[in-house]
């Protein structure tokens, strides 16, 4: 059945996620500009990624930054460092961070670092979280936004009373910064403003920024150069990367101005959502890009539902829906250049007839 | 100095070593021919890397294969599996590996296993010395050609009787086969012949192939599956790895039949050194398509030679030499396609000089 509404997702002509498809064009329009005498970078040097780590260190407010072919590599990576300063190999996050469900393990296997679980599962980590940890720890990591949660963020007072208690009780800050751009409308600030909260700060581009793959990690420069040789050592020193540094700077450049609108618009497309009957979101109001939407109805019948209305409108809502329980199924909306393509009367359509649907009509 | 010389021989017309320049017009050769709706790969699923996979273990004579974005990652890992499986943390190989010199010691760091340095730095490991190794190890890797000493090869007739020993004593016998390819003219066998004698095999897709970077690890199902948990440990499952692998299977197609062809032109251009004075190389006659080169001759005498020679010629043997002492230093030959571009009479003309001036005329 999966199968069946993922086929007709992809049949649709418009979409309300994303950036639009992930292929071999999105390589080639990051190339278009690029000469072929461009020299690559090699094992970590050279302008091409130097400079780019300049600019994205700048950008950050940090001293020093390294190019990382993975999220994964970069944050264990800095939890290690942290550790290592320490010599306390613990470190504490929230129970649905990247590193504790999506990461095999690897910083128990590969660095054996203890993580403390902070906060429950469905709510973001407060100051007494960190108040009340008895655990002591070289890091704590926070998300922003967690993700797994639907994209929720603390408010930033809080962000400044936990990185000022850390500062003061010997425990590093990380940033979990995977969506950094897509927060700072919410926010107010500068990326560099928030990232002065945080001893290291780890960002992507193939998220908001839609690049190919690859990340930074900033924070001073001891800190940095350890990290290059944490990056040797895991394997991710490849003798070029340039195709995910180019790629990087072409979609930095093109959607960094664009955050606000992608902030504004999925706002919007959350309050269609909760006008249709037997809809909610998580959070209710978002706070970033993105945001969970929650169908009240089987998973199956969604499946169904979704499909009619795939072949009605020609535009595909998702490609999946994951059950949450027996009589409630979702979804992760994330709001990229695909949205203000669709014109609003077809928006608008869609959505009446959603709610007709789960009505039952 | 050095920076004087690399940039004479960057201001030649045409070089003695290698495929050309590592520039972004490498990546835009390869992607000519791929179609903007070509599907990326998704974090190691989909048909552009699974097809690429099985490719390469129907080539290399195994049942499965993984794509890795660098060869110190695909190692490290099959070394872990291997000792793992055994329950005994060390593993030998040669004292010039790059596991124990390139790699910032990834492997005792990440994985605390323990290397067992076997053979003199300047010879290849032969069967003795796998006999009369006196700690238990789980894995025995070896390095063919041999790349640190210029790379030289222990007889076929050694290969199989070292595998024959290890597989009647529990030992996993590790392929790290970067120049794979390359030596195959030598052995006179086809890779699923050489690697039959292997339980796993690495092989490189930027040095004789002239990729951009990337890495096969194959081996049995098993094993393969499990790398896999630990490629996404180390952080080397991206989202897309595309890039490496359009260009790898490119260049593979490209230049997999001429290795033939290098290894004949890499004897040719050994001899054309030997002729000269106060020059030698190692091996003396290669096995591979590569060789080093001694100069007898201090680095800074040398440098000034060199110069002058590229001044004169427009054609660069190398970018760097590095002392070996005082009165001698080298470098590495690698011959790809550049070699077979320069006029037999400009080579002539070349090595004359280069004798007149190793002569003091």
């Amino acid at each position: 059945m999966s199968k069946i509404l993922f086929q007709a997702f992809k049949s649709t002509n418009q979409q309300l996620n994303g950036h639009g498809k992930r292929n071999a064009g999105v390589l080639k329009e990051a190339l278009q500009e690029i000469d072929d005498d461009q020299e690559s970078d090699i094992y970590g040097s050279g302008p091409l990624i130097e400079d780019f780590q300049d600019k994205m260190a700048k950008y950050l407010g940090k001293e020093k930054a390294v190019f990382f072919p993975s999220g994964t590599m970069a944050q264990q990576i800095a939890l290690r460092i942290w550790c290592d300063q320490k010599g306390i190999k613990k470190v504490a996050y929230h129970p649905l961070s990247h590193l504790e469900i999506h990461e095999e393990d690897g910083l128990k296997e590969l660095h054996h670092i203890e993580p403390i679980l902070l906060a429950d599962k469905d709510r973001v980590i407060e100051l007494e979280d960190v108040q009340n940890m008895k655990e002591d720890i070289s890091c704590l990591l926070l998300e922003l936004p967690q993700r797994e949660i639907g994209g929720q963020l603390p408010e930033f007072k809080t962000l400044e009373k936990i990185s000022a208690y850390c500062r003061g009780n010997g425990v590093k800050l990380h940033l979990d910064g995977a969506r950094l751009y897509e927060i700072l409308p919410y926010y107010g600030k500068s990326a560099a403003e928030l990232c002065s909260l945080f001893d290291s700060v780890y960002i992507s581009f193939y998220k908001g920024i839609g690049g190919l793959a690859g990340a930074i990690l900033a924070g001073e420069e001891d800190f940095i150069k350890e990290s290059k040789v944490w990056k040797r050592r895991h394997g991710g020193d490849l003798i070029s990367l340039y195709p995910y540094i180019i790629s990087a700077d072409y979609y930095f450049e093109k959607r960094i101005s664009k955050m606000d609108q992608y902030y504004k618009e999925t706002k919007e497309l959350a309050e269609l959502f909760q006008q249709c009957h037997g809809v909610s979101t998580k959070p209710e109001i978002p706070v970033s890009n993105m945001f969970h939407v929650i169908f009240h109805e089987s998973k199956e019948k969604m499946e169904e539902v979704l499909i009619e209305i795939y072949e009605k409108t020609g535009i595909g809502i998702t490609a999946y829906v994951n059950a949450i329980n027996d009589n409630q199924c979702g979804y992760e909306v994330t709001v990229g250049d695909l949205y203000s393509q669709i014109p609003k009367n077809a928006l608008r359509n869609l959505f009446e007839l959603l709610d007709e649907r789960m009505k039952g009509n």
